[in-house]
């Protein structure tokens, strides 16, 4: 089986893109078109005002919202990473979109990268493993994929136990972890930069962690599978991080509308331009919210977002 | 609006029971009647090897086991916590069953903590807080429940803009947080033991914050919305956190399967025996399998085991 890190960076490579476009869907994100498509343009729909019928519809313009938007940017952009909060606000119709969102994207070529933060002690973390990233057991002998994404983002609270049974579906199925190290917001500071009795910084001592449970599953690309958070808005952290943990893949939120730039997030890359990928979200989501751009091409301003991201990040990475 | 930490503390005060079933299913736990009732207890039936249908009649078989526990235990017991990871195993299905046991509770009178561990940055905290907690927001002008817990645990390593949103909500709709401090498993030494430079442990920095937090959400039983988990497995730890937070509300797993026991659960309540609410989830869903007992008698056995406990909790409290 293909270890994923050598997964991500082949298709990284091939479309000498490394963006990962975040799927974060709010109602309010949806183009006009797609809402006109549902019946949901009309607000004054008392229909509407039914909760099944309201997500069951928002689920169903969200799926194709998604679609669309993986259909526009397939061809450059080598990686999806829906966020799962923005589903579960519709219940059990948001996690049906979640699903097909997934199956999609894969379906289309693409890397699926579940964000979705899981974390608990060692017998529920093997659950949410087998959730997003292996299969079900059933009692009749088979087992079934409920998700089935690439990779899943994690938060290592719990320690080495809470982490293991993600690990071991790594390496028994192809998949991937990022782990949170250093997150994009400003209150990262408030546990993160705590510092410890040995002069490190708390971040420093998940990502050392990070760097140790990785060790196992390093492909030949020379990244493991086990990778990290680090948000483009910490280029200081991130240059230290990535010295840090040579082997270690990481995930960049941050980019765009929470203000971490291509230069900010190259931090992130070695001097190879290798081992890491930027997200955006809103930035690509909502690139049609420029002037003198119709939300009928809202495609087209994602395609084109995608392209000036992708150049811009290859400025600062190769520069 | 009813502080929720008020209500809690008096639900358990009319029960005189400090015990919260954890609602923790997987299809291996479900007795024999419930199967056979699905059609689940045939393994060579071939129509189960579609995942669809697998999945849809394992989360009706599994709602049906969570209204009988709740049926059997909601005159004794005054709150459920469902463990979400279990119900993403089967997907959209498992997500509705999750929804419908959450209403069944509460219809029932049980207080419901939605054992979650969510976290994420500020603005996607407020999704997750929005969809356990609050209400979704539509473009047509109403808002709509998602889930509709009472409660909700999370992960603060995002520090306060990621925990924010949900103090808000719990300001807002009367609800609660629990949030990591100390986990039950044996890796919880891993991070949450490292010495910090002032000689704290990193767990008792984020114990100081949540006492923080909390400090505005204080109902008039002297215990706040915002609450803390701290395991029953670590009656050391529990016994300085108790003191460090006195006016946080404690949610205790561990009891049980995992090690912790009446006495060593004690250490969390106060010196009133207040504060504090133990969560079992194997030992009263699986209390049938013992010696003697049918799998037709699961209720009545969770029954046993719940008064079992009941009586353990108060004579190591009171002692």
């Amino acid at each position: 089986m293909t270890n994923f890190a050598d997964r991500l960076s082949e298709k990284i490579d091939e479309f000498q893109n490394p963006t990962v476009m975040g799927l974060d869907p709010l109602m309010e994100y949806v183009p006009l078109p797609i809402l006109r498509k549902f019946g949901l343009d009309k607000s004054t729909d008392p229909s509407l005002k039914s909760q099944d019928r309201f997500f069951s519809l928002a689920a169903e313009a969200i799926l194709e919202f998604n679609k669309s938007l993986i259909d526009a940017v397939k061809d450059i952009i080598p990686a999806v990473k829906p966020q799962i909060a923005y589903y579960e606000l519709l219940g059990a119709d948001g996690i049906k979109t979640y699903r097909e969102t997934i199956e999609y994207a894969k379906n289309n070529g693409m890397i699926v990268i579940a964000d979705a933060k899981r974390n608990d002690i060692g017998s529920t973390a093997a659950m949410y493993s087998a959730a997003y990233l292996g299969r079900t057991n059933t009692n009749n002998g088979s087992d079934m994929p409920a998700f089935d994404a690439d990779a899943l983002t994690i938060n290592a609270y719990t320690g080495t136990d809470g982490v293991k049974p993600f690990i071991e579906d790594c390496e028994k199925y192809g998949k991937g972890i990022f782990i949170l190290v250093r997150t994009s917001n400003p209150s990262a500071r408030d546990f993160q930069d705590l510092i410890l009795d040995n002069g490190q910084f708390f971040y420093e001592a998940v990502a050392e962690k990070v760097s140790l449970w990785g060790s196992g599953l390093i492909g030949e690309n020379g990244f493991s599978s086990v990778g990290a958070v680090v948000g483009a808005t910490w280029p200081d952290q991130a240059e230290k991080l990535r010295i840090m943990m040579p082997n270690t893949f990481i995930l960049v939120p941050g980019y765009g509308a929470q203000g971490g730039t291509g230069e900010t997030a190259a931090q992130c890359f070695d001097e190879n331009g290798k081992g890491a990928i930027v997200n955006a979200s809103r930035s690509l989501m909502l690139a049609y919210r420029k002037a003198g751009i119709s939300e009928d091409d809202f495609q087209q301003a994602a395609y084109e977002e995608a392209l000036r991201m992708r150049d811009d990040l290859n400025k600062h990475i190769f520069a």
